[in-house]
């Protein structure tokens, strides 16, 4: 098993990451010092296959459990589901000090993690996240939240789980386009933060892509301690941690302008991680090389690297680009790489760029 | 002008208290370093009174207001209300440092500043109270959230204004029944903290009833420095701060089984804090005469002491106490005076004890 610590002061926790941990929950729970009570949150999909598992272990810890289950899908991150969250935590008398499992992936992490942090002004939770994606990114860091009509993740707060739990069996049944999804994060870590980490994915592809738990809880508990590390120097993203944000800006308004659900969030940033590579090499001198690297990585992968572009959804994106939380006073700011390994945040970009980046992914 | 600080770190502010200081606002909001667009959110009644003054001052200091108003009154404190808000900030394009402005009573103050707490993941957010309650309570300390069906204030957030302006003249216009209700509050602070602040309140009822702002704006800027240094030593109510809620154990159970509305807030707690001297007398011995005196200052300032208790009723209200955040375990604690300007928290009282103290507020 790997244990990676999260270093916020009070807030501080750990996340362990190894085969078969699902059957310890209870166990990990019970040494955290809560109360009794506690709502294991999860969808449809998920509760099906892993559901019993959780509460047999929280039961047996001698938790009360009880089971909250949303629809599967990002339609359930909404302010209307949070309030079905909050009544039945009130139906069942949940206190203070009892607490939340997030059992799922991103959008159940994500929406659990929210009503945690508003719940009587917030009480504790525990991720487990059922989803490559959720184990190296979306459990990782405190950031919670649901979407607005005009935007994703628009509503939110920063708040800590108290343990993250990543069970790399709950990661075999995935299906192969999800799974492949939640490359898009990992070889993220790679360009932004070690390129050793980028030239391993590069080597190890074809294992990871397999599945198999020996690179693969390695890789995910690198993953985990870079976002640690960036998360530990900045909580609230008033500066460094907003290199997580590397092909988010074009990659969320993919998602946005295209309805949700039709790209995935990994499928949607490895488009924007591609288009800011090509932005990258413009503006900072990212060798050319270095972006045929990028490009042939996420393609190897399985993830899109090319999308059509109609004049009309170009100007969609930009649209959406320019409500996103990253913008300051009007003006759209990118994280771009001066070499892999290594990025900028907070760099401007003319909107001509943007445009000349967007053809670099026009199919 | 009084000004009295609030000591919480990096998230230390000032609350100020004058008359007049609305005309102010735009040039005090300038001095916070914030982005030019802000929203300022109100209810129908205060904002025919003084939205126009405002987003006057605010225009006139270099910011781009824009008006939210919300129906008046506690149905508004809804995640619904929360999620029509944050619409309007976005159609409004407000972004992270963009900053909200709560103009007026506790409900505005609560919504606008949960609405800041979860924009975005929190924006800045100043509050301008325009209730004597607000002024004295809701508005300092950080405590935001909307109701449920199930309960008052169960769903917030622990979120910190950048800046409380308190202006007297917003008191002038108030209904006297509402004005009448912040007293509750006023005198929970002399009960609870300091007994010269109780004894001058003896003293000063008659000039406080009739608003007199020499009186009213002293009175004012103590109730807040205690308040201040009651949440400057504890943010998030683990120990001390849970003193604020003297009264309010039965006074919630009170508002929330009448229905909200029929029952002010401050009418509530007034029943609710006789009971709990009640209670202070049978276990900590709080001299028959403080209870006498606690009795009357309420009766004088034309706060209700008695009320109807059927036995349906009376099991409706022991049914809400167990819902109430402070439950722990099932078990329902109270705070409890020792004598007139001390108290003492987290005080278990068996359910017979309760119901004795019923009868003392039984009419």
């Amino acid at each position: 098993m790997h244990s990676v610590p999260v270093s916020l002061g009070s807030r501080s926790y750990v996340i362990k990451i190894g085969d078969g941990l699902l059957a310890r929950l209870g166990a990990e729970c019970a040494r955290l010092q809560l109360g009794s009570r506690c709502a294991v949150i999860t969808d449809a999909n998920v509760g099906r296959r892993f559901a019993k598992a959780a509460l047999t272990s929280l039961a047996a810890a001698g938790f009360q459990p009880v089971l909250i289950t949303v629809p599967a899908g990002e339609k359930s991150k909404c302010l209307a589901m949070v309030e079905k969250c909050h009544n039945e935590l009130a139906a069942h008398r949940l206190e203070r000090k009892s607490f939340i499992v997030a059992l799922g992936g991103g959008v159940v992490g994500d929406l659990a993690g929210f009503v945690a942090a508003t719940y009587l002004r917030g009480i504790p939770f525990v991720q487990v996240p059922t989803t490559l994606l959720a184990q190296v990114d979306s459990s990782v860091g405190g950031k919670t939240g649901v979407n607005l009509k005009s935007g994703k993740n628009l509503v939110g707060a920063f708040y800590q789980p108290r343990l993250v739990l990543c069970d790399l069996a709950t990661l075999a049944t995935l299906p192969r386009r999800e799974y492949v999804s939640g490359l898009a994060e990992v070889i993220k870590y790679g360009i932004i933060y070690d390129a050793g980490l980028f030239a391993r994915l590069e080597r190890q592809l074809p294992q990871l892509l397999a599945r198999k738990p020996g690179p693969l809880a390695a890789v995910i508990a690198r993953c985990c301690a870079i976002k640690a590390d960036v998360v530990g120097q900045d909580e609230t993203e008033s500066g460094l941690r907003a290199i997580l944000n590397f092909g988010h800006t074009i990659g969320h308004a993919i998602e946005n302008s295209s309805g949700y659900g039709k790209y995935l969030h990994g499928e949607a940033i490895s488009l924007g991680q591609v288009a800011a590579a090509e932005l990258s090499h413009a503006l900072l001198a990212l060798s050319a090389a270095d972006v045929v690297r990028v490009r042939q990585l996420f393609g190897r992968a399985g993830l899109p690297v090319k999308m059509k572009l109609t004049t009309a959804y170009r100007a969609k994106l930009v649209r959406a680009m320019r409500l996103d939380k990253k913008v300051s006073d009007g003006e759209i700011k990118f994280v771009l790489a001066r070499k892999i390994g290594k990025v900028l945040w907070n760099q401007r970009v003319p909107a001509a760029m943007v445009q000349a980046a967007l053809d670099g992914i026009a199919a």
